[in-house]
């Protein structure tokens, strides 16, 4: 975050809202963590039991940063799904019952006193990331999280790019393979059908149906759609011919994707985050970057920058910090 | 072009530099041709004798238009292949014989004792359709030109976007068809393998000699990658069982393309140009429009638009002289 002389000392809060867990943190200026709480989301409750808990979240980490909320300049909350990042409606939110055209901002501001900013999850952590992460000093990124599904967020110019619907960022369903597996969405061929770790499972465990060799410790015991990212690090690191089989491939259209961004937009850099990029690393990358870097259509000695994500857990609600501190630093002029 | 008061009676020129011909236009700054002119390129005569021709076509249109050169204020120049839009080089321009770093604005401002700024051809068509052309009232728009290849520009909040390598737009080279056809770049299963004209040709040719039912006339009297779109046209309208197929397959590609690029940058409108869009018109952009809002993650009440170019041939020659304009009214505080 970069402090203005009369900003360096507020405070702010980042609020990741996810379907299973709320994070919130108190943050500097400077973009250093000063407290933090997590709970439950219990997203059966409702909308207006999961803003409550939103609320609560947001006390609980002034209190761990020694503040009152009072002392907050401004909040910013990342939701999953699209919404109005103006008028902080939530449009809808995958896997939270009953969130259609939820005014969260507005909620969530009058329970606090505070100005409150709302933006996609992902969109956040890839600005998180932009601003305190992977991506410092860079003006042009594109953030793309690998998880059981997978996630992305466009900065342009040193902005996200939100689009005229306010639905930018979907890396994970540009199609890449035409035609090709079925994805969670009801399409087809899409990103997230071919390289998401609900992918990697479902092929994994057709592989080890029809009897191919493996080491995946524990496939049996774990319930479909549970297999971690540790597990599949692990399986590639002690030489699992089928997982790296799996994951080779997921890889290879990881890379292709990134080549069509690439072409397509050009930016600085791809920052990868999400589970399987934390437990596997440069082993997940490397590969990645070699055929993303083959199927660039303009070969040039600076080519685009692959990188990890660097900030783990923490990339939204530093990036939801980012968003209260830059509409504050609009509206206030400063 | 927006006119200023100071620069309403000025005048532009714009260049298209083709592969075999070179047009170019003298433009007011109300965005109307007043004189053209039209040269062949002679490519194989070399970047010195070729930058010649372009000052020759550029006094020619200015003739043309009643004026002399001396009266134009900036000119504006597309270039095909990839360049330094900022110096005006060259890197590289397919189908130009030892274009290879050829300082191409330099050249020919001294040339002509005139501004001069160079842009990527395809960007400038692009240009051209937002600012005069079918993307009129837009800010946010991708150009996607279908012809012997694929080419594309990228506008967002009203301005080219050009890159971080200045190879932005290059939407015939995002990956569709993982493991596909080979494209001319020496890849595969980009969008360009499986829908540019050169694609439907060696798919049309394919299923003629294997023995398929076709109505294409004259196929065999074409030799093999000059078929045109007009023959391509004419064979649809005709009912021609083959060729439907084929261009029936491309549109498939050309919809589930469309969705990625608005799943991932969610622009207002794709403007889609060359020479198949001219002959088939919506006969070709109605399927595509089909099956890119199938595959849009986020279905909303405004789905982007997609429509045809509007400026044909002049698409290019309209944009160089955008550019033009834009710069000298930065550099002139205008």
């Amino acid at each position: 975050m970069t402090g203005t002389r009369s900003g360096a000392k507020r405070r702010f809060i980042g609020v990741d809202m996810g379907g299973t867990k709320i994070l919130a943190a108190v943050v500097g200026a400077d973009g250093k963590i000063l407290g933090s709480a997590k709970k439950r989301t219990k997203a059966e409750s409702g909308p207006a039991n999961v803003i409550a808990r939103i609320g609560q979240a947001i006390h609980q980490a002034a209190r761990d940063a020694g503040i009152s909320v009072s002392e907050v300049t401004a909040v910013g909350v990342g939701a999953p799904g699209p919404l109005n990042p103006h008028t902080g409606v939530v449009f809808h939110a995958p896997n939270l019952p009953g969130w259609e055209n939820v005014p969260l901002g507005q909620r969530l501001a009058d329970e606090l006193d505070l100005p409150v900013f709302v933006e996609n999850d992902v969109n956040l952590g890839t600005l998180g990331e932009l601003v305190l992460g992977a991506g410092r000093g860079t003006q042009d990124m594109v953030g793309i999280f690998i998880g059981t599904g997978i996630g992305g967020g466009i900065i342009i110019d040193g902005k996200l790019r939100s689009g005229t619907r306010h639905s930018a960022g979907e890396v994970g369903h540009m199609v890449v393979a035409a035609g090709g597996p079925y994805c969670g969405c009801g399409r087809q061929g899409c990103l997230e059908a071919v390289a998401s770790r609900r992918a990697i499972e479902r092929d994994l465990r057709a592989g080890v149906a029809s009897g191919r060799e493996n080491l995946v410790n524990d496939l049996d015991r774990v319930d479909p759609g549970q297999l971690t990212s540790k597990v599949l690090a692990r399986a590639c690191r002690v030489g699992c011919p089928l997982t790296r089989q799996v994951i080779g491939r997921a890889q290879w259209y990881l890379g292709l994707h990134a080549a069509s961004i690439v072409n397509l937009l050009d930016p600085q850099m791809l920052v990868y985050g999400g589970g399987l990029v934390e437990a596997m690393g440069e082993a997940l990358l490397t590969p990645i970057r070699t055929v993303a870097q083959q199927h660039l259509i303009h070969q040039t000695s600076t080519p685009v920058q692959i990188v990890a994500a660097s900030l783990g857990d923490s990339s939204v609600v530093l990036g939801a910090a980012v968003i209260a501190q830059r509409h504050w630093a609009t509206a206030s002029g400063s």
